[in-house]
């Protein structure tokens, strides 16, 4: 798969192994009853991924100044809204995805009714792994989650993407930049927000991670669409080409390929500039995480 | 409805006055993109229902010497809860229902895709106002009505619920109570041991307040059994019948109609019993309660 290629920064592959270790043991065993759907959510959720979200937590939180332990819970949480999401959005009734990362979706390999609670359970732990933090943390970190995944983050941004593919509107820039912003990178401003919040800092803080993320989140998703006319299946891990079949709203789309790498590059030089105003410069892994995301697509 | 028939004690009634207006206020409006999907959260939330969970968090937060003010956000959270779950259990793919309180169900009325969307919307917008709580009480309300609302607690009993429909063994007690006890009492539970929690209560007093909730929530759900069975499509507000015509597993069906009712009075004297430990005794709104619950089946 892509993201285990060489090049990889060393933060993003600990990160990793960090929270796959933690993922594991965040679930109930697959003999704890209902043993079906804990095997499912097991299948959900531990099935590889490239884990950036979480790792993106745990680098801002240590780069601020907190510890890496502080960084747990937050991004425990936002791996599972992000997989809760995967799950929901791979249903015969959202983008009818068959492949995932390599394998069947979950309602290949179990049922449509088992995806539909997978996603909700993992969407409920993500709270329950918030609920236990101290003090005033608890609230901010599921506060900035709550906002990042519901009505007006990344399920109304699911619900644009449709709208957009029905509508015949797949050209709209606006439209679809809107879409991007909340589909995916409402996620990555949580990420990015969520580590400034673990690390105990200020507002002025957390807003300028927020915007870190946020511009982090349309580079990514700008990479993705790139990525889906320029790859294969084994190294994309799920169907390619899939978007141009389906009439899918991307950035290709509405700007042709080379539209969307001009784009793509300049959302990584906002993305630089952002981190300069969080205090990563040139050399600081925020900084060069932008470089890394791009050459995905080349 | 028979929920507003004649009898009804004044702070059911009180209550669901009470969060009616506030629900209203809690969602985006119809209005704010995606407009499809406020509307359809609109539509689910905003279409009847008996409030029963919310009017029980507020009693027992004023009954144990909280204000109304402080069980506001819990009351929202749990009817939030409550009503993605009904949204999800209607899905094709779960109990396929075509009418819930007397309207077309979320995915007749829009479609599928929304439905689903609706329901994490609803989810996730009830640990946002959980979120808002101040100091330690947000993580304390997310923790008790996450681990309520997943796998282990009323997604779990969904499962089971499917499982036991399709594995024929709808007739066995304890498996049918194992899902009664997750499905449906998760929830009366965890409404109840908020309302402690609003009201600044201790562990001692909170564990007492669950286990009220607990067994309200079991008979509630006998009585529920024992309406499909006696009540019409009219008074009941959704498709009646349904249980026997699926297969369900049901209490009547597990031990015939006067067992069902036998154990639905033993279940109205345990909830009188754990509302005595709670302090309410006979004339108290709480220990009154079971009766009105059990009234509703005859």
């Amino acid at each position: 798969m892509s993201e285990v290629a060489r090049g990889e920064p060393a933060w993003i592959v600990d990160g990793r192994r960090w929270i796959e270790a933690a993922l594991a043991s965040v679930l109930p065993a697959a003999s704890e009853r209902p043993s079906r759907l804990h095997e499912a959510m097991r299948y959900a959720l531990l099935g590889g991924g490239k884990r950036l979200r979480p790792a993106l937590v745990r680098l801002l939180c240590t780069e601020l100044g907190g510890s890496e332990a502080a960084a747990l819970q937050p991004a425990l949480a936002i791996e599972l809204v992000h997989t809760y999401s995967l799950v929901h959005d791979d249903l015969p009734a959202m983008d009818d995805d068959t492949l995932r990362r390599g394998r069947p979706t979950v309602h290949v390999a179990f049922d449509e009714a088992t995806a539909i609670l997978v996603g909700d359970a993992l969407l409920t732990l993500a709270f329950e792994c918030l609920a236990g933090e101290s003090g005033e943390r608890a609230g901010a970190l599921a506060g900035v989650l709550a906002r990042a995944a519901g009505s007006q983050g990344m399920v109304g941004g699911q619900v644009l993407d449709l709208a957009l593919e029905a509508g015949g509107a797949a050209d709209d820039l606006d439209a679809l930049e809107d879409m991007h912003r909340r589909k995916t990178a409402a996620l990555f401003e949580a990420a990015a927000e969520m580590g400034a919040i673990a690390a105990g800092r200020d507002a002025a803080t957390r807003a300028s991670a927020a915007a870190f993320g946020r511009a982090l989140g349309l580079l990514f998703q700008a990479v993705d669409d790139l990525l889906d006319v320029l790859s294969d299946a084994a190294t994309l891990g799920k169907t390619p080409g899939k978007d141009a079949v389906l009439e899918r709203a991307t950035l290709v789309r509405a700007l042709g390929l080379d539209g969307a790498r001009e784009r793509a590059a300049e959302l990584a030089e906002r993305t630089r500039s952002r981190a300069r105003e969080l205090g990563f410069g040139p050399g600081a892994p925020a900084f060069e995480l932008a470089e890394h995301v791009l050459r995905r697509s080349s």
